[in-house]
């Protein structure tokens, strides 16, 4: 095969799909290369928290940058829907990150303020006004910051709703398609190598997540992003438990359709073993068990992994290479690829369309530390 | 336990979950039981065609009773998706009926005739209309008779709305109970035993499909339904192959949300045996590579089976035991369950609080033969 | 379907399957007849330790039939193996039935005395000893006692190996052939039927498990047998952990092929619900942590669930039905179905051969209460 | 992580762990790398034919490497079975390598002179013998080359028995560790990149199968090897269909413990995509019913693939990288993987060793075109 593309995205992840769909809808000729599935790494694996307010605690351009990706959601789900025979499952119900002693209170409650000084929505629940909205939560607990807008949504469905959209819109998928090489020529970059040829491109996106740090060493980037495993697993009940996403330091569980509830995730830093461990559940029903106790009685459905990138400074890459003419870099989105994946698409098509006027925050250039010579100082 | 109901239903897939439902919402105090879990049967194995014009080709009281409950799920989907976290995945894209030879298309062509008498719609297209709508079906093929309002849904996700609906409403479910007997005195039932205990109620109904007839035989009735098996199984696809249903004598490829096309259903008469057999793979991939060829390169994904209940003379079971006070039945739905669930569940309740008016022709009194002292000529 | 048998077996377990192996072997024309899958139950789901002096903790007659028994298997299990291509993966390697206190281990070491009174294997680790032979157990426990007699089986692959061992003698197997009632003149038995026909025989035995009461309930019998339910789960290692049974208070864990390891077991009694909970699981992932720390690095395989059939006096039934001619039953073996198949097989073959001669103390009659009249009184 | 090895074997399919099983009898210090997990790939999707006469239809290098590997594994796999915990399943009842027509007819008969006269045993089956030794093989077949000493295997338990006896004798697993690169100084090899940092070692053994061309590729090496894409299923039976492997053109049959039958295998050249296809199963189905027609009955299981490297000149690659010191492949066993294991294991650990005497026909040296420049040349 020798095609030749506009662009070439290295990863099918949701933010890989994300940035095919928007390219695809300004016109472009763009195709999608995953070593394995769609979705099928942490895109797939993830609880679908759109926690813009939960995850991100400090103001700032993340903080913004979720926001704004967040808000995207609300017209791009019914799109996506109606593009593809995908039910995203999205649900608005908010996030209740809870306290379980006095200096977790405090914490959150600064956290509200500053949040409401952002002009974002958050409020301090009692454990009595908890309770009343979530009976079955642990009256242990102190009370929780509520964040309505924080909604979910099916990751794997979402993610694969972007890919399909994408061929809707005319992109092209190649499944287990593993790109081991850039075709690079004078700094520029002229297209990728896989195991099965060459595909030509003007443009080409690395998009891979964890694995973005590995296909980079190609072109003398050690990119300082690192594998962060985390283990999850769901079980059904009968009556819903809980209405809104409780969110705890070290555990969360979600409520899924039809009586699902998902609960994650552990933390294992640089780790890409896809393993479930028996430690790793064993702290998982430990602390899930302490948030809403009547989960003791619902049925065990299965448990899995996901390898997350976490990036040195917490700020995900986007923007073009350092060093490469036409290669961009899209990763490092760590706990929040579901809820950036609009934004990432939006921006990462803005950058190649060359419209981006004002200054961006997630460029490459933040990091001196990125040059070749540095390579290994990060794990 | 020893519980008293209003009414108890023995048996939950779609019809019992339904009928829990409506009598839920009329205030009765039931309760479903299953001797497994919920949907675990033919409810959960069905492809989910909603096809009154498909499947009955002769006016009459079935034929009619489908093309309300049809219509029923117009209001009845969005109201069992607000009362759970269940998504129905509803389509409604219509069915083409096709016809492989002349004989089949003149079948057809009357067909579509009897059906526009009787005020449904109902189309010829030729060939070549055909492949127009849906271009990835044989030519080969004759043309197809397309019926716009048979829609589709997912068979177990809506059976699991019908329970959790009722749930929700009140009913209780009780999964793995098996109920050996009921309680009778003097041709007057008050309740059932179980594996463990007893449960009394008002009104028992029996709603158990295929092995309606086993549960039925302790009050000496013997009921002549016959368990038919049938085979299915899945694929996936990329991009949409067909939008419609494609139904052919003895094969059916019904597409489903996120690219999958269920295909059914092998036809294995006198049978509870649950295995999928090499066999039944074998004639269903030939005859679904017939309707369309293009499937050859779907992916494969699984195979499952059902064992449908058949009535003695076509018709369900829909009403009181011909002997005893307070048992009903509503068994002998065949491959038309899914589609019949809205009305049972609404005749059913109706005959329990003495509602109907009209005679009902799917009262148990149509057979003389139903008498202990036939047992085992149907079989 | 109307055949005539010598015997037919009621459930396809492994003591129904081991009964019909030794009577194919002894000439007879028998039949297996099981609602689902052959061992798709409790014997499917146990653990496998061949448990004779752990499990059984007093001297009399099911201990000596238990050491029966599992000496049977020394000659049994190649036999099986030659006859069919089932590997059972027998492994003689003991027993450690730990103390976690002072008081467990006089318990334990007065049991060690009795039963090297009673000439069977057993002698006293302290924790030093126990862990220079098994190095990962936890040095918090007190010592074990060491059974080396008591080795364990793939339960699942031996009930298999019972069943295609009988077909190959000329047994036959009817999956998915529910037995509603028994074919009854003046108390005698004559057959069973089934929702597909009757099928007739001369004797026919119930080894139906935590099902028998119910199926018995036809003859006005209610053997007092409960259900008790138990989850399960396996995990995964690199390098083997334990070289035999680790065996506790509420837990075990147990070696298989191949790197996996089964812990067992939860106690639910009066249920026959199949579902794995997240209690369950969490309260067996706790006990196995205490016992073999280490195993936190184990990779989770996943869980299940087993039925067992415990008996008012904790004897089986073995013998004749107490007032129908020609009906047996073999039912109540708990814990160690398993471990007594091999006598059970040989004991209900000799009492149907009207061989016995001395005393058997599993039979029915030891029950007064066995009548109808009693019905409800143990649930 | 910075470890130091006497030798890294790059992929933990059956030949890799084979070479670290035999390296670490000999007293290295050997890990083997995966990017996955253990058999994984086309090792653990093999059905476990050691067809040294049915693969391989000349005499020459590769017979005589696959009759010595074949005879190996009587020693071998008692040794293994005695180190590890896992059964293996060798099975020694021959292959049936059938003829169609008179055509096949006499090239098998052809073939049996000629292996004849290299002292291995074969000999001509009419279909009327045939049938007497297998009677379920279709009887519209012409007859079959009978290949007594072509057993089979249980092909993931076997690469597992390799990897834990390697473990056993001291080597160490790394699953999930992608190799990314050499660590290359003066065409000398000092060790490996992974995603996690470098491992280092005297010596460097690249068994990746097919994805062998890829990491070579970073040493400017493009081995001429293609992904060869292979589609299985498998069914289950009551009773023994067939005690040998039933092999043909384009299908084999070959039956497992506990009633198992695997059905290979399609063949999709230059392909790594591992998804099961409906036509690639309707193929085999097709094939199988033709070879032994009362397989329709059997009860469906599952399907899966592999992806096997096809070598250009069909030798495998055995030896030391043409221009790389400490660098060796063993890859491009195409469908005799799990056969040549032995010999691979043993070759691969004489040639570091350097014991080596007489010319090894599988070195790279035989191919001229393997220099860089003439990449893409095969693909």
């Amino acid at each position: 095969m020798r095609k030749i593309f506009d662009a070439l995205i290295v990863g099918g992840g949701i933010n890989g799909s994300s940035i095919a769909f928007q390219l695809a809808k300004r016109g472009c000729k763009v195709a999608v290369l995953d070593k394995g599935k769609i979705a099928g790494k942490a895109s797939g694996a993830a609880a679908g928290i759109l926690g813009a307010q939960t995850e991100l605690t400090e103001d700032g351009p993340l903080f913004q940058l979720a926001c704004k990706s967040r808000s995207m959601y609300q017209s791009l789900i019914p799109e996506l829907e109606d593009l593809t025979q995908v039910h995203i499952g999205y649900q608005n119900k908010g996030v209740y990150k809870v306290a379980a002693n006095k200096e977790e209170e405090l914490v959150l409650k600064r956290l509200i303020e500053s949040q409401q000084k952002a002009d974002e929505q958050a409020e301090w629940f009692t454990i009595d006004d908890l309770i009343k909205r979530e009976p079955f939560v642990s009256n242990k607990l102190r009370g929780a910051m509520y964040i309505p807008n924080d909604g979910q949504v099916q990751a794997y469905e979402l993610s694969l709703a972007f890919a399909k959209a994408s061929i809707t819109l005319g992109a092209e998928i190649y499944e287990y398609t593993h790109v081991s090489d850039f075709i690079l020529k004078e700094k520029k970059v002229y297209g990728v190598r896989t195991g099965l040829g060459e595909l030509l491109a003007d443009s080409v996106i690395v998009a891979s997540g964890a694995w973005s740090r590995e296909i980079l060493e190609r072109t003398g980037l050690s990119l300082p992003i690192i594998p962060v495993k985390g283990e999850c697993f769901s079980v059904k009940i009968e009556k819903p438990l809980v209405q809104g996403t409780i969110f705890s330091h070290g555990c969360y569980i979600v409520p899924k359709q039809s009586g699902r509830l998902v609960v994650g995730a552990t933390v294992k830093i640089n780790s890409f073993d896809e393993k479930v461990t028996f430690g790793g559940i064993s702290l998982l029903i430990e602390k899930a068990q302490n948030l809403v106790p009547e989960i003791a009685h619902a049925e065990w459905e299965g448990a899995w992994t996901g390898i997350r990138p976490q990036s040195a400074d917490g700020l995900p890459f986007l923007g073009q290479h350092p060093a490469c003419e036409g290669l961009y870099i899209a990763a490092g989105h760590f706990r929040n690829g579901i809820l950036l994946a609009p934004a990432t698409g939006e921006l990462m098509a803005d950058i190649l369309e060359g419209k981006t006027e004002q200054p961006n925050p997630f460029e490459l250039s933040r990091l001196e530390c990125l040059v070749h010579s540095s390579k290994g100082v990060l794990l």
